[in-house]
């Protein structure tokens, strides 16, 4: 099978041409103005790795085959004769890696190339500037020299001639020497010798340990390997007509629909994304070039249709000729993320079902997580202001490399520039400053990919990395103090600053009607109060799946009854205290309908071991005692004989309710109570009573006896009754092992991921932070189980019991309202598994809603197994993606 | 269907005909001496259960019918007429349910018939005598008439005649009267009622509360009822040529193969089993009737060869003829029952194969726990000897009654007598002391069929109930003083005797031989010392399944070093700590290589969280300070730091390796080197090594190349190699349920079903205690998972677990090395689903080979699907047990 080919012969899809080959590919076949070029694909890449990193003769043959037929199309020739053909070669892997693999320009270059050139160009300093980053680039990419001693033979006097001009050839001998000195090799002469170590430098660089470092923490398979594009050079450092740029279609922090991007007179792309020289903005080629300005326009239009997205453009012109050098999908920030799929739509370039597969919802936590309290921001003073790279506000400690940040905590790292070595720092930080760059430098164009907030173009702010400080003026920072960072206007302030409870803006609202209209999972809240509630009905969900009454029990109003309840040495003692208890919690509830509306209430019945709610400071026990009338050793005695070894698996949920049957009792009672007088009085009420902790079908049984029991008598009493559900929290492995006894019994089962996950993994959340890091650093665990279901062991149980109780109970309904009812790759993967309902804490509930759809409309491609569109594959990477773990 | 039929006619098995019905037709066709009969089917019962507990006409039709033909049999008349009837009315259930059952006898009885009868045997007495008999049993059983209140009438004096005779008819009209009075019914005087009364009483008798505990206790299902046995009387009760007797084909408690068992003249059989009247040896049967004891003697081995069974006979001689009421396999203490499947075997009864599916091992645990220690009891005065009822010691508090009894501790049941309405108590007491009764009394048999310690006859000990105390002639006795009693002996000592660790009997040897061939399971133990080798050794343990490294610390020498390496607050300080231990664990695995003379050693490494080494006490704590050169406070420090929220799942297992990989590097290592030694003097070595607490695949593979790692380096060193095999212990489901992820890397799979039934339970053993109870009492949990494995949750993981596993590694060996593993029931699961091995204590190890030699034989049945034999069925009681929980 042939591995490299001309763009004009390419076909087949990024996984083999890689991302930058297949859209130049397609670019070329759209007629844009790009340079002539050749693909030797992943196919290569992996043959390579496979016969131990050497180039077969027949891959050699193969690409200097095809750059016989690039020397045809462009009329120029690879060695030296006639009009000589340098080149760029560049890595493009399918997954897009940004700045993460290696470019190498000008390729082609020796002495009599050069000489060649200055005949052709007449440019002496041009074709020797391009020669001297050739042979660094060369020698830095392929031969890992440092490019520090480059750098002090450019600035090395002796090359200034006695007239001031530059002595390019010395220095270029010079750099030679070098590459002799630190290679014991003679620096490649021939431009085929060039080309083949230039290829075998980027298959490697598919394997430093930076590459592999981006793939695990983006989950990509190693297995993907790198393709090579090889393209005809154009030298947007060739005179002033020409100059090269970047380019955003839209602006990726706001989304506007504005081209957004950088151009730089006289030079090549390499200066601008390096952050080497600052470059102006885009606007400025329309001052010098109008006429190239509105080409570029028209082409950024043409190229957001062709691929339904925002794109990425960088372009190169040449002697007054527009090349565009590549294209892709941009990264952005996450509110403009949701402005570009919205506006999109309006524009009519996608569906709304595409917009919704180009949002990615974990991104949006930023958006309803984040920005200033503005009341709090009028005390504070702005220290900085920098550029606003990527949205989002952020606080933490401030750090200065990667090894500052303690995991676990909040940092913001401030670096000079950020290079590839500091994206596990960015991973683990906050937010992000640097002193250096533009809107398309590595560092923000990596924060925003990772949905982080960045602020770059500090340029003011001295950093001393060696005694852990930063200066702004007079202004000293340590490595450790607090600052609060605005990536939507740059500032930087000293000090925490609170954030503000998010609002859901318009473009938010039409997505989300999207998103709700497409869903299938149903999207409740985790709310315990009325002021939950109300900002979870506000989010769109749909009622509470899960409302904890030991939050209630918290109250201070209600904590003394609940401790006197605790500790009542015998049954008369706890039913006063009971008493008092359930007048108070038949308020809470009927609240709690009030405030629904007729949505549905799900109550969990008490859960927590009773320790969790006694007394720990001395003065509280006092208090106690006085409220129960006996003596604070008395006091002390029964709380520590409350204490458990280990509580988590303790006595604990259901398991208090068969030794105090009354507990349970008291709220049934309360929970009817209230919701007969809500519905006397006109008002809705939909509920389910949940079990927790429920480990054997007796067990069940017994509590269901004694709540319906419970029931029974106040639908006597109040000559009245009302509809509910009973059912069961599923969250220890044996409950999920025999799901299809208690699904006989129950009419819906609640998955508990949080505790499921401590005893099916047996780690207890609480001490696991002595060990977990340590699983973490030495990528034992990739992920936290607590955080995003762990879809092999806890999510097997999941399916065995939803499958089990299904079989049984065909109206069986089932959700999860742990904590991972709000976790993005969870829900899809209860969508995938057909759960009914996830539950989320109010906030979580848009994002909740957005994964929902998003998880509806991938599950539903791979349920009725259709033909995959190339517009949605386009948008969701994970197809490429190998789930690890 | 026909649901009645006389003896001749009968077919079908016990599940049809009751356990004593078909007992009774078998000994009718094998020509044995019992009176004529029928039997109504536990169809029949069931039909009635159905149809609301009414007797159909279609069954009364059915009744008469085959009464008729028991009339033509006996050429006797069920009404009066010529020679009158009388039958007996018995309950037959398909299992065994001893006493619990009502049997009504005399039942035909009226005036008419009783004037008959005098007419024709010349005996008024008898006559009434068994008039009054059958009125009281008929008031008492059919209508729960308290049978205090015939007492009193027959007490009365006014019923003495002026002649001092009896006036038997004033006495008979007095009971009718009560009858009416209670039930406001007049007493059935047709023999037609009386026996459809009879029937409906013996149904019902089925569904009381204590026949349902009964069979809740022993797994039985509630679904097999009854069926009735209807018998013609013969009466032990009519002259001096009549009498009645209960024998044991060999004796219960030794296993002698010498009849054993108790007569009584002119008595019926109730006479004996109430425990009513005190009856003498089964020899004084010789003396008086000698042709009727050869008789008796050769029907006894006649039955034995019949049943291939030791038998429980009762009999009855009616005017100088044998009659043999009832047969059934007789129940035993263990040892006995040991003894009567060793001789039966020798005698070419029964095959091997029999014998070991005849002897319940789970009874043995008796035998082998328990003898007291000789030496102890010198010291020890007998306070009172009596009868030894079941063999087996047993020490605890003394309890009068079931209430007395707190569960979880060591309790003696003492009462007057026993009764059905006890045998909650006796379940729950270690053992029984009877006042009333000899051998074959309630209290005996229950006790033996428990496999409990029983003396009887004790009447000399005076209860007092209310007071709650007993007294032996000027000792008194109260509830929760402790006693030991001897249930080989009948001694009772007062206060507490240790148990002496048990020897295997000439017996128990053969009897293993034959387990030891036939069994399918490896047995290995579970030891950490040279004497705990010693002994399994002994006992016939195939290796060590469980070494904990973590035993051999608590050695007074170890302590200090492992609390020292724990308290390290650096690499360099646990460094020292650990060589020290390295040398010290060296000497121990080789002496532990050496006590196994190259039987298998399986190697746990540290599994325990850290906090159960360090000291608790302020003086260990200042040593410790000592020796580590550290200020007190500093340790106590430290000691907090590792305090734990949930420490059983916590930071323990292989997880204290991926925090400190030091410490499995020293245990690999002194357990290589220590093998390596042993290899080279001559001692061969099969190893082990046992990762627990996997939870995941990519933490065992990090242990594993640590482990690895290491002992490489110490072949390297040494110069040598020797085999060993790692796997992992699984004791989590999240492990079980990736297992063949597991396998891929494992060579053994060690269940923990400790561990694994905390986790997969939710349960914390060390805090189920103040829970578990009320589980127990209100039936939520039958039996306690600890003890016995939860097959349908905990054994589901084991399934899905091994079966993944053996999937993708053919050579993978798996085993449980929990306490499960000496678990009987729990052994017959592990063989059913195909392990390996199972591990235990060492003096567990007879037991768990009986036991895998059991299950072995039963599963091998249902794994072939073969026929089974009638034999053999008869052993398995279980067949007809439905498994509940």
């Amino acid at each position: 099978m042939k591995k490299v080919f001309v763009f004009d012969d390419c076909n087949g899809t990024k996984d083999i041409l890689g991302g930058k080959g297949a859209n130049l590919v397609s670019m070329k076949k759209n007629g844009l103005p790009i340079p002539n070029g050749m693909i030797i694909t992943t196919v290569a890449c992996n043959e390579y790795f496979k016969s131990k990193n050497k180039l077969s003769e027949e891959l050699k043959n193969e690409i200097f085959e095809e750059i016989g037929k690039l020397e045809i199309q462009t009329g120029k020739k690879f060695n030296g004769a006639e009009v000589p053909l340098l080149v760029s070669v560049r890595s493009g892997a399918p997954v897009s890696m940004p700045g993460m693999m290696d470019t190498i320009l000008n390729l082609g270059l020796n002495d009599e190339v050069a000489t060649r050139l200055i005949e052709v160009t007449g440019k002496e300093k041009f074709v020797y500037e391009s020669y001297i980053r050739f042979v660094e680039m060369f020698s830095e990419i392929v031969k890992k020299i440092d490019k520090q001693l480059f750098h002090d033979v450019k600035n090395d006097e002796k090359f200034i001639k006695k007239d001031g001009s530059i002595d390019y050839i010395g220095i270029i001998k010079e750099l030679k020497n070098i590459y002799l000195k630190e290679t014991k090799k003679k620096f490649p002469d021939s431009p085929q010798d060039q080309i083949l170590l230039a290829v075998d430098a980027i298959f490697n660089s598919w394997n430093t340990e930076r590459s592999k470092y981006y793939r695990q923490i983006n989950n990509i398979s190693d297995d993907l390997g790198t393709a090579v594009v090889i393209q005809e050079m154009v030298f947007g450092n060739l005179n002033e007509l020409s100059g090269t740029g970047v380019a955003f279609t839209r602006n990726p922090s706001t989304g506007e629909n504005v081209v957004y991007g950088e151009y730089l007179l006289e030079a090549q792309g390499e200066d601008i994304v390096a952050g080497i020289k600052t470059p102006q903005k885009i606007e400025t080629l329309k001052l010098k070039l109008p006429k190239i300005f509105d080409e570029f326009i028209t082409i950024t239009k043409k190229l957001e249709k062709i691929y339904k997205d925002m794109q990425d453009i960088e372009f190169t012109v040449e002697n007054g000729k527009l090349f565009i050098l590549q294209t892709r999908n941009g990264k952005r920030a996450p509110q403009a993320s949701l402005k570009i799929a919205v506006d999109l739509v309006k524009e009519k370039v996608i569906t709304e079902k595409d917009a919704i597969l180009m949002v990615d919802p974990s991104m949006l936590s930023q958006v309803l997580n984040g920005s200033f309290d503005e009341k709090e921001l009028k005390n504070k003073e702005v220290i900085y202001k920098g550029i606003p790279g990527s949205a989002g506000v952020a606080v933490g400690k401030v750090a200065f490399c990667t090894e500052d940040i303690v995991s676990g905590e909040d940092w913001i790292l401030v670096r000079v520039e950020t290079s590839p070595e500091d994206i596990k720092g960015m991973n683990l930080a906050k937010g992000i400053v640097t002193v250096k760059g533009g809107a398309t430098s590595h560092g923000a164009v990596v924060a925003r990919g990772m949905g982080k907030c960045c602020i770059i173009g500090c340029e003011n702010i001295k950093i001393n990395e060696k005694k852990k400080k930063m200066v702004i003026e007079d202004l000293k920072i340590n490595c450790g103090d607090i600052i609060s960072i605005d990536g939507y206007n740059g500032n930087i302030y000293l000090g925490e600053i609170p954030l503000k409870k998010p609002e859901l803006n318009e473009d938010m609202k039409t997505f989300m009607k999207w998103c709700t209209k497409i869903k299938r999972l149903d999207v409740r809240m985790n709310a315990d109060t009325v002021s939950d509630i109300k900002n979870g009905k506000k989010f769109g969900a749909q009622g509470v799946g899960l409302c904890r009454t030991e939050h209630m029990f918290f109250e201070e109003q209600k904590i003394w009854a609940v401790r006197e309840m605790i500790l009542s040495k015998d049954n008369e003692e706890r039913k006063k205290a009971l008493k008092k208890l359930r007048i108070l919690q038949k308020k809470d509830f009927y609240e709690i309908f009030t405030a629904l509306e007729g949505d549905l209430l799900n109550v969990r019945l008490l859960d927590p071991p009773f320790h969790e709610f006694l007394p720990k400071t001395s003065s509280d026990i006092e208090k106690l005692s006085k409220i129960m009338e006996i003596s604070t050793k008395n006091v002390i005695n029964r709380i520590n004989e409350l204490k458990e070894v280990n509580p988590m698996i303790g006595h604990r949920g259901c398991r208090l309710a068969v030794t105090f049957p009354e507990i349970y009792e008291m709220q049934s009672r309360s929970i009817i109570e209230a919701a007969i007088q809500c519905e006397e009085e006109g008002i809705k009420v939909k509920l389910e009573i949940m079990i927790p902790f429920i480990g054997g079908i007796s067990e069940f049984k017994y509590i269901k006896k004694l709540v319906v029991k419970e029931i029974e008598k106040v639908f006597k009493k109040k000559e009245k009754r009302i509809e509910y559900k009973l059912g069961t929290m599923m969250e220890l492995p044996r409950a999920c092992l025999i799901a299809d006894e208690i699904a006989l019994e129950s009419e819906f089962f609640s998955f508990g991921t949080n505790d499921l996950t401590q005893t099916t993994y047996g780690i207890s959340r609480d001490d696991s932070t002595k060990f977990i890091e340590h699983y973490k650093e030495k990528d034992i665990l990739k992920r936290d189980p607590f955080q995003s279901i762990d879809v092999r062991g806890v999510g097997k149980l999941v399916v065995i019991a939803t499958e089990l109780g299904k079989k049984v109970n065909k109206s069986l309904k089932s959700g999860v309202c742990g904590e991972h009812g709000g976790d993005t790759k969870s829900i899809e993967f209860f969508d995938k598994i057909n759960l009914d309902y996830i539950s989320c804490s109010p906030f979580r509930v848009p994002i909740a809603i957005i994964a929902s759809a998003r998880a509806a409309l991938i599950n539903e491609e791979e349920r009725t197994k259709e033909e995959i569109s190339e517009n949605r594959a386009r948008f969701k990477k994970n197809k490429l993606k190998k789930v690890k773990n």
